[in-house]
């Protein structure tokens, strides 16, 4: 019996087609599921060997219900992440045309992606929200709409045809998807990698949060996301959601995980994973005094000091 | 003709309810708004002198349309915030004992504060979502579910009875509140007081979000939000919200504000008001050096070296 | 008659040349003081307009008894450096050769500077100090000792020889001078200026001179010197004597200054004046968000939003 | 035949006073030398066990001659401080009566600390350099002059009396003296330690030393010690002597160092060692986050998170 990967389903949707990107997909059962929480709680239980969810899009920003549910409960890992762009195409039952359309359908998420085209093309057609863009295509096929904003690949599923595609209000409007599974090693790094972590901060005072971003700052490590969300402590508690560069293997990343340990209330690790889309040569080149090396090398001096022989 | 204070509907929610606080609410037209959106709308084209929306809950974090229809467009400004403590009652048609319930409903947001009770008291329950926690009231007025989740204050409203009051998962569950209006002038400083501003980072390297929130703190200034909000420009870009303790006519403030416009790319003053439910007699002692006696005398004290009377 | 320049003499030294390449001197009576802090009182007594002692060497640092002096007692103001090479002649009596020499002399400040080459070309010599390189000139005149180190210059004016010229143990040998008077308005910006400062910390804590320093650096604001000098409250407690690039006008250092006014205990202000031998093209372009423009533009920012006017 | 402790002489000087406070002198041969150069190089050859020598007084500040002395030439380390008061006794001959005095003499360091005493009781004087304070006694005896300034323990050793003691100009005026020795594994910590480090930045920028500085001021270490020293090339470029609170073997001290290793162009490692006359009850206690086992559950947090086990 295959391992299986939960995702958040239906099928036909663009975590789908995110999902089928990873080449190890290929061996595995791809089970939907109604949401984030029960793909990731399928992970918890031992039901799936990872999850594949939305954790960050251009224009939504960090997921929220993906965050809330890496930061609280059994700790859970990243282990890869992939980018998806986000263009939609307009589905409609074979020989509609434009004109003909009154009434269309999308997941509410698409709507601010849409809504230019709609005003431009269809000022006068009355939206009606669907539970994801996959099921809009499926009430249009039923004929219970006349359109859907749906990915273009939804279409031969559903027996229609695209009449627009590739739109998009935003430009770059990309969708970032993560494999989630229990903690084990992480896996080697790549030379463009991302590492990301959850902190929670000692307690509030002038510079504290400044302090924290200090210790990524003065090893020479860019931040690519700084996510709060609230602690469950009341209003205006948060933890902060951060993904840096680099990997826990890489020293730089390693030393300011342990700054951090030792500043915060509490960090909890999710993961080191090879960035999307990026290659080495694309990264930052390193800050002098930040490679592995200069880290050994500082190590091994201090060493020599102790000891008396430098 | 009154003016009116546009608000996110409908009625009988808790955002009517937190608008009531306003003393001044007694001589405005109170008129619901279907969204956000469409409430913030109504100020920039005058229909509305001000309009009240929620804009960070204890649960949620910040509410990101709120923040986001704040974050863009023409220029609007916080006047005042109230907190909201968020308990849910049970309400059912007059005679219904709990052993008869078989459905309930509420806005999908109340669900993660009713979990556990319901789980306790009601675990064979179906759950269905509502547009709005008053709309699932009037459902089960016109007996299309057995109960609702909503504010106490919903029951007279709709007829019907509280079966039990008081409900929340979390404690310390709390809603802010907004009352946001065209730019003016901001209300005089208490005491006790918040400024609210979005930051744009110049570029992006190592330390940039660092060294911006170094700008508050070398001046004392505590912060009590920080929510990254998508750019636009592309997965992996964002803006800041922030909210600081003091008021833009303190000289500190004052100072920190022209460091970053002077730092940012861009800066969006969203407002100085008072803090809700903290007095000046709550608020942390200046640190030493950050008073405005201390900025005059420093300010006087650079004029006269510049004039060589020292 | 003509107003006076007091200066650390006696004639004939390193000092009176640097003075005397201020072009202001041909109109100026030059006084010869005994030591740096005789000529500084005679400045604070109006005695003398001005004086003009060294204040920092290549090889010693900081010239202690000039900062001292600048540290405490009736404020004084700094108006022009001049940097001076260094390098030593040898000078003895016409007709001597190197194989006569028995003895050598000179200030005991001018020894490291000679030293190799005493090693190399004159082993056996005997070192004797005098008062100033000027005296020793005279001793070996009078016949006292055979060679004296000291400036080139000093030939004529003794009736001696140069036996040998441009003597040096350190390349880049270079003494700054300073004219010093009385606080007044300091000269306009030249575009490449410095200011001298004297800073005391509030309290001592881990962080406290890195924060002082931040005024600076988050200014974009290069610093050239600093010096600790005791305060006299007992050892381990130091103020620290500063340059820093750019002058009192430039609206980032009177904000620096400002930001030090509030956070020390006690600031002195000593000038802003020239760069000696660097012209506004040498000078560092200024990093962004910290030109008077910018600093215009964030003021005027802060009163319109102060004014609601944005 | 003992091991020799070499010290700056001659004897009969406050240095001596110090080092006799070293209980392990009883088994030592103490040996005088005429500078502080001497007595370094001395160790250097392993001609000397160790030298003991003054480096900071709280007139003077750091004392530039031993200082350059352990920033260049082969590394020398500090094994031990000693701290003393230093107070002047006025000493002549048996029967010479204050108003016999027309003389006075002591080492030039001694003048600051007698100027007001002289003022006030021997307005008249005139005041000779004597080469030590020492050699003043000698002179007196000598009847070369009537009085000099030493240590009152100068008396017994040069047959003079003591006509007044306890003068100094300055509260608190100490010196504090350095044991120091060839490279060897540092003094087990005593839990109030010191270490002493020398810094070149790697280059010169804005917020250079600021960050540098921050390597202590993150892991909570005070600083006491800050003093620049020319690095021999050319004027404006220094390099900074250090001494900071606690033992290389604190993880927090190691760490710093570890930092500034890989931040800086080089680091010269002086030394750990008790500090003078302060106990561990007095040091401040440490800041959250800082102490070895904050450093040793960080360290082993990061590597369980490595290997995927938290």
């Amino acid at each position: 019996m295959p391992a299986s990967y939960a995702y958040l389903g239906p099928e036909g949707t663009f975590t789908e087609v995110a999902l089928l990107t990873l080449p190890e997909t290929a061996t595995r059962e791809l089970v939907p599921y109604v949401s984030v929480q029960s793909a990731l709680d399928a992970v918890r239980t031992g039901e799936a060997e990872a999850a594949f969810v939305p954790i960050e899009n251009s224009v939504e920003g960090g997921i929220t219900t993906t965050l809330d549910e890496l930061v609280a409960g059994q700790p859970l890992m990243i282990y890869r992440e992939v980018l998806l762009s986000i263009t939609f195409a307009l589905l409609v039952r074979p020989g509609t045309k434009l004109s003909d359309i009154k009434t269309v359908t999308a997941h509410p998420a698409a709507q601010p992606q849409v809504r230019n085209w709609l005003k431009a093309h269809l000022p006068d057609a009355a939206w009606e929200s669907a539970a994801s863009n996959a099921d809009g295509a499926r009430l249009v096929q039923e004929g219970r709409y006349d359109a859907a904003f749906a990915g273009e690949f939804a279409a031969g599923r559903y027996g229609l045809e695209v009449l627009e595609s590739d739109i998009h209000d935003a430009e770059n409007a990309q969708t970032r998807f993560v494999l989630v599974g229990r903690p084990a090693r992480p896996a080697a790094p790549t030379g463009a990698d991302k590492t990301s972590v959850v902190l929670w901060q000692r307690d509030d005072h002038p510079g504290g949060l400044r302090d924290l971003l200090g210790e990524f700052a003065t090893r020479g490590i860019n931040l690519m996301l700084l996510q709060s969300r609230p602690t469950g402590a009341g209003i205006g508690n948060y933890c902060f959601c951060i993904d840096a560069e680099g990997h826990i293997s890489d020293r730089r990343v390693a030393d300011a995980l342990m700054g951090l340990k030792r500043s915060c209330l509490q960090v909890r690790y999710l993961g080191s994973y090879p960035r999307a889309e990026v290659t080495p040569a694309d990264v930052d080149p390193l800050r002098p005094g930040t490679s592995d090396e200069d880290f050994v090398a500082a190590a091994d001096w201090v060493a020599r000091c102790q000891d008396g022989r430098f």
